[in-house]
């Protein structure tokens, strides 16, 4: 009988455009932060979610320059790359690792540092999230992929431009609450409606911005030790990541079944509530992927929790807001908390955690005991889904 | 108690450049070979080591592109990056994938594509496993950095070039015997004297060569599962994967302890046997990273197979060759088998799983039952040993 997988700290960098900072520096206050967190228990591996350091930053050998910068010089330490998912396909790594016995501790974390690029351009970067010969040689960027999705979206089910925009104006309002948000500001229906048109019909304030930051979550096998720690800590109850899970679907999107269904989150979303033995409702509160308003409608929809083409309607009627089950994105989301893209699966991850344990400096869920986190690469090419669980 | 994990099926491309192929076709061409090899059984998750598809190819996501090509949509995968090491960390990350129990069968893969970059320069891209900020900026190539350590090696335990050629010129003649190699000619100690100066005191035959390959190790958990495989194959013994471990070290050289000893090879290596419960002396066989003739003494030295400064020596005395105990790297190592970067840990442990097989189809050791596979990134920036067991 393999032993349970507890989260016995987190650390958050504030999301922002550090240009006087470098990765390595975002890394370490991330992780440090974790280690006081989790009462000075220290990782035995360390593994690195990030997406563009090799393009950007033009540094490959990415896990151990982070590790030796952060004063873990020695230790196991690699990189992961799933596009956007790189965060969550880190979790996936750390919590095998852990889980196996390899390690008794382990960092699961994210990093991404997009501001003052050295050696190459941020949205040619981005689009190496999709595929290389058949979508980017063509001139495709990574929004306006996900326009041509939001267009048939909003073309097939009928919806308006601003009734699509009922989701940027709640993410900014709970991100108004987010000390770690990189958009603080709340903002309005004419506000978003009035934002440049990025790839019509996704304009600015649809869209994820641009930013710097680093998350970590450190992980220890058993149920005994994180409730040592957790005593250590002046905690009453421990958080056990109860499952994750990981699927793919193809890069290009010419080969999908349904442009609209997003198979890889359906298909991780319900491996990781079947492993944590839940259904989808029961689940209290979730962090979802919304890199684009119809990436936050089309992710409600794959994880089971509106019928398709209904998310944009049930939202703006209230579902999913303060009081109902589940919560979503309190955090304000990758839309107002910001996506420094391969650290985003682990700022969910985190987030949930604190949800649960009820010291969220933001705005806060209704005392949840479950959580799921739901982070994907591409065009949900890769869908990462975690399960956590409240444990008294 | 945890199950112990096999290796049942290997598959490998020749490695070479192959202008016509795609890291996609590579890297299918592998996997099949694998599941062949196997017996038919596939894998349930695919863990990718690469270094380059990011510079190079202009591709991220590129763990799904793969498995979708491979006919595996859908599939858990996600690729790892430790540099030349990203092999070794692939291996180490699929180890704890199917030891956790997250997946019954898993592709421990590489696969690299350096010829016909389409986005970026190779020795740019190679000089990425450096320190971006304290090396490459100023203009150091990775072949630089390993010069500056040949020269001092060679000044300090008073080698000449010649003395250190007797490596290279091995390598060339087991690779003649190896069909995957990528260089299948002997040379002569002139031949390798006359080569051109890459970075003085490296010649282009004291280097390993650029390349592409893929390679494919199958991982499965439990003794009788592998047994059940191997009788369906056709054999009588299985191999066990007795042990991963992973280290790392600072990325730039400035701040190395010693610029002669690999702080990660030392650690790596000695964790992995501890875990197996081996000393370096009772093991049979070796592949380990001989990227340039001075890395391989180096890890010869590292491993703890001869004193330090001694391994040239005893190399030319006739350690290590066939009947000696260990043998070592009988493939033709990186300098002649090749090296393609992300796939060469995993072609080291294919060859391993061989020739404790029986059935490597080049130079063959003689009979081994415990065999060690050693791969780095960088200059053992990280570090990754494997030990495998044939069990009857």
């Amino acid at each position: 009988m393999l032993e349970r997988v507890f989260v016995i700290g987190v650390g958050l960098t504030k999301i922002g455009r550090f240009y006087e900072k470098h990765a390595k520096e975002l890394f370490s206050e991330a992780l440090w932060k974790a280690i006081d967190d989790a009462g000075g228990v220290k990782p035995q591996a360390i593994v690195v979610g990030n997406m563009t350091s090799s393009v950007l930053m033009g540094q490959d050998s990415f896990g151990a320059l982070l590790a030796d910068h952060a004063g873990f010089r020695g230790l196991p330490a690699f990189k992961v790359e799933a596009a956007c998912g790189s965060g969550g396909a880190a979790l996936y790594a750390a919590y095998a690792l852990v889980k196996s016995g390899l390690v008794d501790v382990v960092a699961a974390t994210g990093v991404e540092k997009l501001t003052e690029a050295t050696t190459g351009y941020v949205t040619r970067a981005l689009a190496q999230a999709a595929d290389a010969d058949y979508e980017v040689l063509y001139g495709a960027t990574f929004t306006g992929l996900n326009a041509m999705i939001a267009r048939l979206y909003k073309t097939l089910f009928g919806y308006t431009d601003e009734e699509l925009s009922y989701w940027p104006l709640k993410m900014h309002e709970y991100a108004s609450y987010n000390p770690y948000a990189q958009i603080r500001g709340k903002t309005t229906i004419e506000e978003i409606m009035s934002s440049p048109l990025i790839a019509d019909p996704i304009r600015l304030y649809h869209s994820a911005p641009i930013g710097d930051g680093a998350a970590v979550l450190l992980l220890v096998r058993g149920e005994d030790r994180a409730r040592e720690i957790a005593k250590k800590t002046g905690r009453d109850v421990v958080v056990e990541l109860a499952s994750v899970s990981l699927a793919t679907d193809s890069v290009d999107l010419t080969t999908r079944n349904d442009l609209l269904t997003m198979d890889s989150t359906v298909k991780a979303s319900r491996e990781a509530l079947k492993k944590a033995g839940l259904e989808i409702k029961d689940v209290d509160y979730i962090e979802l992927h919304d890199a684009f308003h119809v990436t936050g409608y089309l992710s409600i929809e794959d994880l089971g929790l509106a019928p398709k083409g209904l998310a944009p309607k049930l939202y703006r009627e209230g579902r999913f807001h303060k009081g109902d089950k589940p919560e979503i994105n309190f955090s304000g989301g990758l839309k107002a908390r910001g996506h420094p893209v391969g650290a985003t699966g682990i700022y969910q991850a985190a987030e949930a955690v604190m949800q649960l344990r009820g010291d969220f400096p933001g705005f806060k869920a209704s005392n949840p005991e479950t959580a799921l986190t739901h982070n994907i690469g591409g065009v949900s090419t890769t869908a990462a889904v975690a399960v956590f669980r409240r444990v008294k």
